[in-house]
């Protein structure tokens, strides 16, 4: 724990008087108009319009409205800003030009390869919370900004930024609906409609109260204003400020390119950057005869100061497993004892859970930190997206769900990904092995998804040990982990003091005569060993490999053994082949003349018994036993012969 | 165009009195009770408490409301139900037992590995049109059903049972916004409020009024009902069909586990068999009881007689593509220009679009078939879905958006897989050759995602020729498929005449002196070319393969270059390293002693120009010049020495 007190701002809370105010804002919003299409002519590319409606929304909040130190975005007691509509990132970057964190010289430089004020917004910039650009994402982040605020007892409020188009996003409403559920009076939601998205008109156009009646529906406090009426934003803003028990919409009627004559209202104009020349100068002329003579600037007021305790630093040490070799236990079971275990030792870890708690056994977790246990029910896509934004705030945030159904979030991770979100993934009901409920409850490419996650930590443990080893080291290290738990109960086979981190392998079985050394993880270690019991009774010595950490896999370790035992690798996964162990491995041993032999599931499974599915999907220790005879037989496989 | 007229089913149409049909549905619904509680319990596994709940609205729409025939589950003018809650399987395959499609006695052989009544369903069972269990996604395949009715001009009804647990899912909301848009007034969705989900009450549990205002915010006729008072659910079924303009939402009251003593209303009871012993006996003598003596199974209306003239056979054949070698053309556009021409010879031919059909070119389709073109705005889930739908009806959909936008879509894309769907996906704007508008906007997992589906096609075309002709294969291929297009414009490089199939290549440049094979696909093929020429004056040869086909790989081209240049192969993908072209080639040349060194994106990237986004992330000609100088400066791999 750190105790750090708040910095007093250097910057003067003298306050604009109401009076002055609103042509301070009108000037700022043509400065930020101006901004947007400079920049974007400069680039060459972009989304003017889809700035200048959104421009006088963005400066009524940004200087009549939060509270946060503009030389300090990331500040704990900031008001928060997701722009969740993310390809108006020009006007992002202009208002915190505006606010003086960004240089007004490198908006011209918007979309350069060395600049980080990209195409779309990513946390590069310190003002960003998360990526946005696939839409609909940013509203579930500003769902995980808001219980944060809870989580650290912050007054900070959070505002999201939503497009008319975006929302016929489902994701959406699933925040509509977690927001509701929560009653969260700290978030406040601006929809701008437009009317216009990329192709045409939006689903519901200029109709706002058709905007208003589904966020009342859904349990949110909205209103309908005039998003060119500087007024009635700001009072709007009040409005929410004021209202408590539920969250409110803003929903604010603007016209796209509102203020250039050549796009306002316009269709077709989406994604268009105005050409240099006649056009722009024009443009430029027009937006600059909106701004208003004499205007300041009005000062940003800081948010109040408080005592923070904050955690930070190292996560606390957990308890060693206490299972005895030969216990039985599901590893998804092993996750919920460990992720308990980690909420009593740290506060910044936090669970959410999409009403499965009870099979991926976060509900452990629930019952020792009710506070810190979010609770989205069958909504997955908000449920990652709110642990993007819990973990841009510092919190550690464990979403779990069933391994196939975090495919209902992939493209959440994947901008979790590139958000370098600090997210612990965990899946459970991995692959066949789950048995009767079928194919629809299966996870078979759930590797193949995480791991294309640049830079994702994925394991996959075996035991009840090898799981409570992994959650802690997950929570250890910095940056997104998956882990992959399975739903039968199997038998512990390390001691509770193994290690296990990042980029391991556990030998398991070796011997100066294997002849193939067999690469596992999961459920299928123990169809190995089980094949490893089989074969040595027939005088046949093959090396086990746990490869419990699938990315990065243990190169190292899997070349070696591979040098050792005739050069064949076999791999056996509970995953469909793509993306998978076998992928992996096969990777890591390219360039050392070894062969990999992939047993893996090759057909949409059907219902049954789990040790049936194994058998029938091919990768039971029959099946291990097999592959192993065919190399023997085969002797030195086809290499640099050519045969 | 095949003429097959409404053949006259085989039963009588004598109808029940009104007075007589409540008793007979009562019985009906005490048997589909008796029949679920019986096979989960055989199976020892499963979800009779969600069954319960909701056999009186499935009795009343099988037995006093829906228009099929019960012998031919797949006649094109049944209407149509889908079970959204698809755990509630067993209650399904009931009632077609009461229908006398399936046998009785099999129903006592649920979840076995040989018997189609899995634990979720699946097309496996002519009755079942998508495969449901991943929640709320059978009432985005409902919206497809509800289409298709227009696309083929039937009469049809589509209904769809949703649980209250699944309604917090996104896709749910997407439904309804797209119900309301088309006006699907041929579209009836029940929801069933039992009020408990898995682990807990749902999120509003019996607020029945809340299910109701949402629906009706979303435009929908929406009326409640008791889900046990088989007079209203009747009622409410008629009314449903006599309202016009828009779709329906019947709000059901129910009691999760109704009429069994142990489960009635109680948490805690979700996925829970009943043990077999004192427990299912008292459950059964209960559920007896609820029989009415005397009652005769209701007869169930076959569908109107019509003649009908569908589409069927083979896809008719498209012109050449009308480019000369040289010509500039974006693949995207070329696919655009492909899906119009197959719009115009095959009426089973759809497109669906998430509001970037100008980006995806989809709108050149739009504009010759406009009323085949659907609309569902930023919405991938029920685009997809509702392409399952209309897929499941013959349709031939071909849903289209940023590649990067289809992950949105991932769980959709598995279930498709699972269903079998003959759908045609296409994903544009792939990987970082897009440029400026940076990572949230580049699909560099896509690969990874449609290559894990079980027997998906996926195709990555380099230029305008490849691009139109894939198009016709991947019509042409039954089973679904992917094209992957670019944004930028490339060279045409095929004759028009050139033919492209599932499993191809084009070896573009082969030599007797081939040092290494460069393996290219999309955009990589023109950097491959481009390293060719530069080597060429070095005086070192190298063959260039097309991979167009991604799944499968054209095993055979592959290993024979390999073998031929060195045993080296070079990859080179627009594309994160995992489950991509990569990966596909090397698992193809695994057991042939081929090394294969893989260029691939392996980091986030970001915004930039596209020739400078290349050469950073490490697949421009540059690095593949200068993979095969190491290649070349190292001779022969480190293979058969361990070197």
């Amino acid at each position: 724990m750190i105790n750090s007190p708040r910095l007093e701002v250097a910057v003067s809370v003298e306050e604009s008087s109401r009076s002055a105010l609103i042509p301070a804002l009108q000037t700022i919003a043509a400065r930020l108009r101006i901004e947007s299409v400079r920049a974007t002519s400069e680039a060459g590319s972009g989304h003017p319009s889809s700035c200048c409606s959104a421009a006088d929304i963005v400066a009524a909040l940004f200087f009549g409205h939060m509270r946060f130190d503009p030389t300090d975005p990331q500040w704990e007691d900031n008001d928060r800003f997701i722009l969740s509509k993310g390809h108006a990132a020009p006007l992002l970057y202009a208002v915190w030009a505006e606010a003086g964190f960004v240089e007004r010289s490198d908006l011209l430089r918007l979309r350069e390869l060395e600049c980080d004020l990209e195409g779309h917004p990513t946390p590069r910039l310190p003002f960003v919370d998360v990526a946005t650009g696939s839409l609909g994402q940013g509203i579930c982040a500003a769902i995980g900004l808001a219980l944060n605020a809870r989580r650290i007892g912050s007054d900070y409020r959070t505002y999201v930024m939503v497009g008319d188009g975006e929302s016929a996003e489902g994701s959406v409403w699933e925040a509509a609906k977690v927001g509701e559920c929560f009653a969260l009076d700290n978030l406040c939601g601006i929809t701008d409609v437009n009317g216009l998205g990329q192709s045409r008109s939006t689903q519901w156009g200029h109709d706002v109260d058709a905007y208003a009646a589904r966020w009342r529906a859904f349990g949110w406090h909205a209103l309908v204003v005039d998003g060119h009426d500087l007024q009635m934003i700001l009072d709007a803003l009040d409005e929410a400020r004021q209202t408590s028990g539920r969250p409110t919409m803003i929903v604010a009627r603007t016209l796209k390119g509102k203020g250039v004559p050549l796009m306002e209202g316009k269709n077709g104009c989406h994604g268009q950057a105005i050409k240099k020349g006649p056009d722009l100068d024009a443009t430029l002329a027009a937006l600059e005869s909106q701004l208003v003579a004499g205007t300041l600037t009005p000062t940003i007021p800081p948010p109040p100061t408080r005592i923070i305790e904050s955690a930070s630093g190292s996560v606390g040490e957990l308890p060693l497993p206490d299972y005895r070799l030969g216990d039985i236990v599901a590893t998804r079971e092993a996750y919920g004892t460990a992720l308990a275990a980690l909420g009593r030792v740290d506060p910044r870890v936090v669970a959410l859970d999409a009403d499965v708690g009870n099979s991926t056994f976060s509900e452990k977790f629930e019952r020792v930190c009710p506070d810190r246990f979010y609770q989205t029910h069958i909504a997955e896509q908000v449920m990652v997206g709110a642990a993007m934004g819990l973990a841009s705030r510092g919190a550690i945030p464990f979403p779990s769900t069933f391994a196939c159904f975090l495919t209902r979030a992939s493209d959440f991770v994947r901008m979790a990904g590139i958000s370098g979100s600090n997210i612990k993934f965990a899946g459970s009901h991995a692959g066949v092995s789950i048995g009767e409920d079928g194919p629809s409850q299966m996870a078979l490419e759930d590797l193949a998804m995480m791991r294309a996650v640049p830079g994702c930590a994925v394991f996959y443990p075996c035991d009840g040990v090898s799981a409570e080893r992994i959650v802690a080291a997950a929570a250890r290290h910095q940056g997104m982990t998956y882990i992959r738990t399975s739903r039968p109960k199997t038998e512990v086979i390390y001691a509770p003091t193994e290690e296990f981190d990042v980029g391991g392998s556990k030998v398991l079985r070796e011997s100066e005569s294997d002849v193939v050394t067999v690469v596992a993880a999961g459920v299928t270690v123990f169809e190995a060993l089980a094949a490893y019991d089989h074969l040595r009774s027939e005088g046949i010595s093959i090396r086990v490999i746990d490869a419990y950490s699938v990315q990065p896999v243990d190169t190292e370790t899997l070349v070696s053994a591979g040098l050792q035992t005739g050069r064949q690798l076999i791999t056996v996964e509970d995953h469909y082949s793509v993306g998978g162990l076998g992928d992996a491995v096969s990777e890591a041993v390219a360039h050392h003349g070894i062969t990999v032999a992939r047993l893996a599931v090759c057909e949409v499974p059907r219902s049954g018994k789990a040790a049936e599915l194994l058998e029938r999907y091919g990768i039971s220790s029959s099946h291990i036993i097999a592959a192993v005879h065919r190399q023997v037989n085969a002797g030195a496989p086809t290499r640099a012969d050519g045969s």
